[in-house]
């Protein structure tokens, strides 16, 4: 049984990358900059993304691709801030892969984008796997996932170009060591990291900045 | 690409549950009471599997399979409480399936336990659809992981026997709807909920009580 997985898989992620790198040429040709942001459910992708839209949406126009197993809760807290969103729903699939975004875009007037949001489904494990044809990719955590996320999935954190580590007003009430987390990360993937508090934008400015340079 | 995996699916999902049922046998005929813990990384399955550990261990022999994509973190905290333990690492799966727990139960000392407990990989998504052999499945998820969890992910409530919502000493320090799990949790899946702080061990005595009969 795993023998056959993995040898689909090969194929799969083969496939997966040929049409992650049309839609990367695609984009480029627009001059569109696209950010995939991968990351445990509830850990403030969407609220994150929401954030990026108001302190953006003055100076560049902002397309959304939100990703969900089901329903539409997050495409429509996008949806209010006026910018052009698709939503996915991906059934079982724990991921977004090349294939489903190339359809989404059709759906997007990629026209009139400067900068498209990518929010993956919600876990550590299956988005690392499939680029989606983005310019950067990120991962957010949040501190009430314990401080041995990283070290339990090293694999979406060195993928990653950017690492968030948000909900840090909780680190009071909680116990965790957040030293344990920055070592980790310098130890496993020392990527650019940002610690944010999205629900008062605490961090975001500084993500943005980063992110549009 | 698609087709393909889902009609693969089919085939691992039936190759599954044959093996699943073996299992379920072979604990019976041991009388082994079996519990499946899935929920996301971070919700605090480990936590409140040592909890159940710290109440159960005078009067139960247990054994537990821990199941981590890679590292052996949880492995050692159950080991230090002098358990039976074996640790899984999936490498890249993102869920255990019967045939790692079959051969996990390998390693166990499976005459002398009476209840086993497994830790799922966490994530909401792919465990829903691998049935262990195990007697019960429940869920674990954290207050911090949003209000919107159970709508967003129904698969997991529905085929789990039980559901924690962890973490509720965090509630007053997050915008957070309990009225809303809750009434998703009646719609979407009426089953018996348990509210914990794993922490201290608040409400992990009535889920004890709740396992044993």
């Amino acid at each position: 049984m795993h023998k056959i997985e993995v040898e689909m898989g090969k194929d799969i992620y083969q496939a997966n990358r040929k049409i992650a790198e049309n839609i990367r040429k695609m984009l480029d040709e627009r001059g569109i900059m696209a950010i995939d942001f991968m990351g445990s459910i509830g850990s403030g992708k969407t609220l994150i993304i929401e954030k990026l839209i108001e302190l953006m949406k003055n100076e560049k126009r902002i397309g959304v691709i939100v990703g969900d197993v089901t329903g539409d809760d997050d495409y429509k807290r996008i949806k209010k801030y006026g910018v052009d969103v698709v939503n996915i729903n991906t059934g079982k699939e724990c991921h977004l892969d090349a294939h489903l975004v190339e359809h989404a875009l059709e759906d997007l007037n990629i026209d009139e984008i400067d900068i498209l949001f990518v929010e993956n489904i919600g876990n550590l494990v299956c988005p690392a796997d499939f680029e989606l044809g983005t310019h950067k990719r990120g991962v957010v955590v949040s501190v009430t996932e314990g401080d041995d996320m990283v070290r339990k999935h090293p694999l979406i954190f060195q993928i990653s170009d950017f690492i968030v580590i948000n909900k840090i007003d909780l680190i009071p009430y909680m116990e965790i060591d957040m030293d344990r987390i920055m070592k980790d990360i310098e130890r496993i993937a020392p990527k650019k990291v940002f610690l944010t508090n999205a629900r008062n934008g605490e961090g975001i400015e500084e993500l943005a900045e980063w992110l549009l340079n």
